[in-house]
């Protein structure tokens, strides 16, 4: 009883002392007490865990969380890189690629027809077919960024909107949840791409945008669940 | 005529240059060549681009890439900062994260049941339910690692095996392809997970599975799109 309310006490000193640091920016990238930087030898020599490490440890599932490393930032992109302990007790690094929240939405009018983006996107490195999708601007909810994206994207404004969830692009190495839209009842408009985009609007029968999912012209995991979806919901 | 020929042979004379610098590992995460030294010069000021960046740059799309520099790198997940010249003329900076290539297998008996795995998944720090996935070793084909995974992740070996294509979970800022499968004629075994993996096998009625798919309760992108995909080539 007392050994358990004893660490908890340690922990939240640990926890607050590496806040209140982080805060005043004092030290930006760098993990900084020093029960880390003794918790960081210990894994980099690949010892056993020692108990000042099992004090110290944030529990994060069956993981040990012992320091966090931010190794990139950009408005884009963030990378953490962790110093953990693994569900087996072994040591190790665990790397995490943080995103901006995103949003898909699939624009349909009443003719059944959809609206996609044909654009270069500079990952893959090749011209795809998606439907609007990007990320939530902070301060944004995602249904005004989902509106926002479908205007700047397509020059599309839509008066119904239906959530469709939440999809994970990835659960393991990358931190970006995207969640779905369909937005119909449409009026056009003129579309307002931002400096880096050149995107081609699309008009395409929604049954043949289902079979572009299927047999992957469409590749874009959001937008095929999207489209999939949707294509459940109006059973086409 | 002359001007164009001679733009091609400097082009490749730094390509060359720069490449053979690489594979020697003499610099390995620094943007070497003089040129390259110039150009990032030039955006990091903000100054627009000169002729000298004209020509060395490397067209990917409408993007032109000046530099590019590897800022992290471990087994899993490596991150790339380019330099480059966005398709409005404007300078800037683009990273991508690049993951291994991976595999989502879905295995379904005869009785229609599917088999899912449900672990904590460290990314998004949760327990989430996904078809059996995981990354194509070097050296393995996507079929070969479906069938490793799937036999590590739930003990299941299957001797019919349908490709359903590749899905990205993203296009723009990370890079890692997922080739989706649908595994039948299973028989069981013991599961061989890896010594960071602790997972649990479920076995749900296939219909309730694309149920869970509909309604956010499998939120993973490649499982869900893999489990619509085959609810839809099932007719169920």
């Amino acid at each position: 009883m007392y050994k358990s309310s004893f660490r908890k006490r340690l922990q939240s000193a640990c926890s607050w002392f590496q806040k209140s640091f982080w805060r005043t920016g004092a030290v930006k990238n760098q993990a900084i007490s020093l029960e880390y930087q003794a918790a960081r030898r210990y894994t980099t020599r690949n010892r056993p865990i020692g108990p000042l490490e099992r004090i110290i440890m944030r529990q994060h599932g069956p993981w040990g969380i012992l320091a966090s490393t931010e190794v990139y930032r950009d408005p884009w992109i963030r990378l953490v890189k962790d110093d953990v302990v693994r569900p087996d007790g072994q040591p190790g690094t665990y790397c995490v690629a943080h995103l901006k929240p995103g949003v898909s939405v699939l624009a349909l009018d009443e003719q059944q027809n959809a609206y996609l983006t044909e654009e270069f996107h500079y990952g893959v490195a090749r011209t795809t077919l998606e439907t609007a999708s990007g990320g939530i601007d902070s301060g944004e909810t995602p249904l005004v960024a989902a509106k926002r994206e479908l205007h700047e994207e397509l020059g599309v404004t839509a008066r119904k909107w239906t959530d469709l969830g939440t999809v994970d692009p990835f659960t393991a190495n990358v931190v970006s949840p995207t969640q779905l839209f369909l937005a119909q009842d449409l009026s056009f408009g003129k579309p307002q791409p931002e400096g880096s985009e050149l995107i081609r609007c699309l008009k395409v029968p929604f049954a043949d945008v289902v079979k572009m999912a299927m047999d992957g012209r469409i590749s874009h995991a959001p937008s095929v669940a999207l489209v999939l979806k949707v294509g459940r919901l109006l059973e086409c």
